[in-house]
């Protein structure tokens, strides 16, 4: 286990009886998630994924991710909410955020919106290129990826005649029911499992992450031994960071700290940010309660909403993942003129100058008011994201329990549904 | 003028004496900013950037454009904050999240990060296609684009060499002093103004977003047109959109709703999303005080905050930026065997339908607690922007006025600065 929680910027924020007893708590509840006794107890089996996960099934995905790297330059990936935003965060994480410009396979997230001009921009992207499509949706009737897999379904049919388009489909679905499980065995797609007792916030180690990411070229072996590590650690209540950080985060929101600001100095990690906010804002957001996640890259944001989280309403705290080392590195050179000053930079490397800036940015943070912690990695690459993933993931579940709300379910996306479906007429929704 | 400000999912939330009182207000504001007697009145040259712009340079800034079009395949854009959000902003607004991968002009925004890996990519992009550059930086110190620039000088000189690197940068930077400007009249390179009395977040009507924006190959003057509309509609404060929307928000602000989500329905807007966040959160969080400005963009993402949202804390409003007209449409075909059961879609076009779930969402949100306004415009073209980068800007100088903080400093931003330097030994910061 390589992750650590750095707790000195807490100081003053926190007394130790509040972040005693809000631990007590934790690792209470951390024993009822462990003993299955907790609320939205059928939503579970995301815990045991990285050691109880079906072999036969993840030999499958592999070979998937294999044979669409061999036959495709673009795998269109439909999917909305907990369907793209796992996969989409690792390989961003893993590959940067230009890794469609650089790497020799492209994968565009689609459907995961009712924008026409999106799915067209898809399409484009699509031309002069080999195509292959991972449609993941446990029903097969969510609006959105729903409306983009008919699009791309003729596609590919018209483009590669309907038998070598059902080869180049892949469904990741329900295992036994709804209208895309039907379609794949009718069709002869090859089919992955979305599992019933896994949300989907909580899916990013099932198929529905894994062959994304897995065809995008990165090593799931290595993400599950992380995730695999991170579950070990957390299998007993208490003493270890997820609990900690569930302690620390909700003891903050109990003295007013009501929006968490998940920081990072990587771009690479920008969309695990968009992650985040949908496992914690999902999760927690309800009955009234929770705190509210917004998202920053810096120095970037810094230039942005720094000012507002030096000097503005003091209701913020941050939670800021680092990295022990950085993948490229790049030395400031000396410059014989010194035409912008930078001289006294020469030699130094940008990871260095960078860490440096989240050193000053922190006490400077703490300074103006703001509690930060400090969750620190390896690096960028798969071990540390299954660790990540999982240790979110469980510091959430415990985090719920002490704000006092079910964790796995979502009661309030409905509500938007069931107006979109009265107002377009929907068979069984009347206006 | 073509935006509208619908304010029937606030009903409820405010009552006509609130908002006839804080309208008050904001039409005194906007007289002490047409007359320039407001706080920071050294700092609103932005008001009368769309007609009492430089003509000779504003020519230079389209023959730049033009030769920047003629020999690159790739603009870098050196520049942080204001320095690139807006020009960003802009050409993802009018060209869409992909634009880099369907132009023939690749647009690079570097120098906003200290994160090497991203620099890198960055070269890897420019490999095999010619390049130019333009460097966006008031006095050329500023970390962040010092560094990237001191690797794209290098770069573009040991590719080019000196003569023809020079005729391929152009720097964005003070009239007269300063190390960039110093530099370019030594270098030879071409220079634009970066005003005096006109701060980053408000300067994306400068050269600093127009030299981009051009280069982009978008109508820089339709921008300019829906800009001028708006400053004229605005010029006498009180009966406008702009003023009403400052009132609007800071009569929210004021019972309780602590968080502004900018949203939108269509993923194009995400960086415009990004420049208002900047602004508002520069100009407004100071002083203890100010909404924290958070931003999505639906329906993504209902399947993410979506919960939160409806069900979460009550303390949001939403401000949702809707167009009337679409750029490409696309119409739900049938299907024969209505395999995902959307054939009661089959004849709409997805901008119908995007539109009813924006309608569905209003209802669902205000029914759940969530006060919702809707500025509507024409379309996402040139003149719509240009309306609402002057409308964003006037109703943030306005609110700031109403909340009681100068809109255009931003005294907070030096912490951290100060912090680095010394932990980096740069001259003049002691240990």
């Amino acid at each position: 286990m390589s992750l650590t929680l750095n707790t000195e910027y807490l100081k003053g924020f926190l007394t130790e009886a509040e972040l005693s007893a809000a631990s007590k708590e934790a690792a209470e509840a951390a024993r009822a998630l462990a003993e299955g006794s907790c609320a939205g107890n059928d939503f579970i089996g995301w815990r045991s994924l990285p050691t109880d996960y079906d072999r036969e099934e993840y030999a499958r995905i592999k070979k998937a991710a294999a044979r669409i790297r061999e036959s495709a330059q673009v795998l269109v990936v439909i999917g909305i909410g907990g369907s793209y935003l796992g996969a989409r965060a690792a390989i961003e994480f893993l590959g940067g955020a230009h890794f469609n410009d650089l790497a020799p396979l492209k994968v565009l997230f689609v459907g995961n919106s009712i924008c026409p001009e999106e799915l067209q921009h898809a399409l484009d992207l699509c031309e002069g290129k080999d195509v292959c499509v991972n449609v993941i949706s446990k029903s097969g009737t969510t609006t959105e990826p729903a409306i983009a897999f008919r699009v791309f379904k003729k596609y590919m049919e018209d483009r590669y005649g309907k038998q070598e388009a059902a080869k180049r489909i892949f469904a990741t679905t329900d295992k036994a029911r709804g209208t895309l499980k039907e379609l794949s065995d009718r069709e002869g797609y090859e089919t992955f499992v979305v599992p019933d007792d896994v949300g989907g916030r909580y899916s990013v180690l099932t198929a529905v992450g894994l062959l994304p990411i897995a065809a995008a070229g990165f090593d799931t072996d290595k993400i599950l031994a992380g995730a695999r590590a991170a579950q070990q650690a957390y299998a007993n209540g208490g003493d270890n960071v997820s609990d900690l950080y569930a302690a620390i985060r909700s003891s903050l929101y109990r003295k007013g700290k009501k929006i968490e600001l998940y920081t990072c100095y990587d771009p690479a990690f920008t969309m695990f940010n968009e992650w985040l906010k949908q496992l914690y804002g999902e999760s927690e957001g309800k009955d009234g309660k929770g705190i509210f996640p917004a998202s920053v890259i810096f120095s970037t944001d810094l230039h942005s909403l720094g000012q507002y989280i030096q000097d503005g309403e003091r209701t913020v705290f941050e939670t800021v993942v680092a990295f022990r080392n950085v993948r490229r590195d790049l030395t400031v050179q000396a410059e014989p003129s010194d035409f912008d000053g930078l001289n006294y930079l020469a030699g130094k490397t940008m990871s260095e100058v960078n860490r440096t800036a989240m050193q000053a940015t922190l006490m400077a943070h703490v300074d103006g008011g703001v509690p930060c912690l400090v969750l620190e990695a390896d690096a960028m690459d798969e071990t540390s994201l299954g660790e990540l993933f999982y240790f979110f993931e469980h510091a959430c579940a415990v985090s719920c329990a002490l704000t006092g709300v079910n964790p796995f379910n979502q009661p309030g996306v409905e509500a938007y549904k069931k107006n979109m479906f009265r107002l377009l007429g929907k068979p069984g929704y009347t206006k």
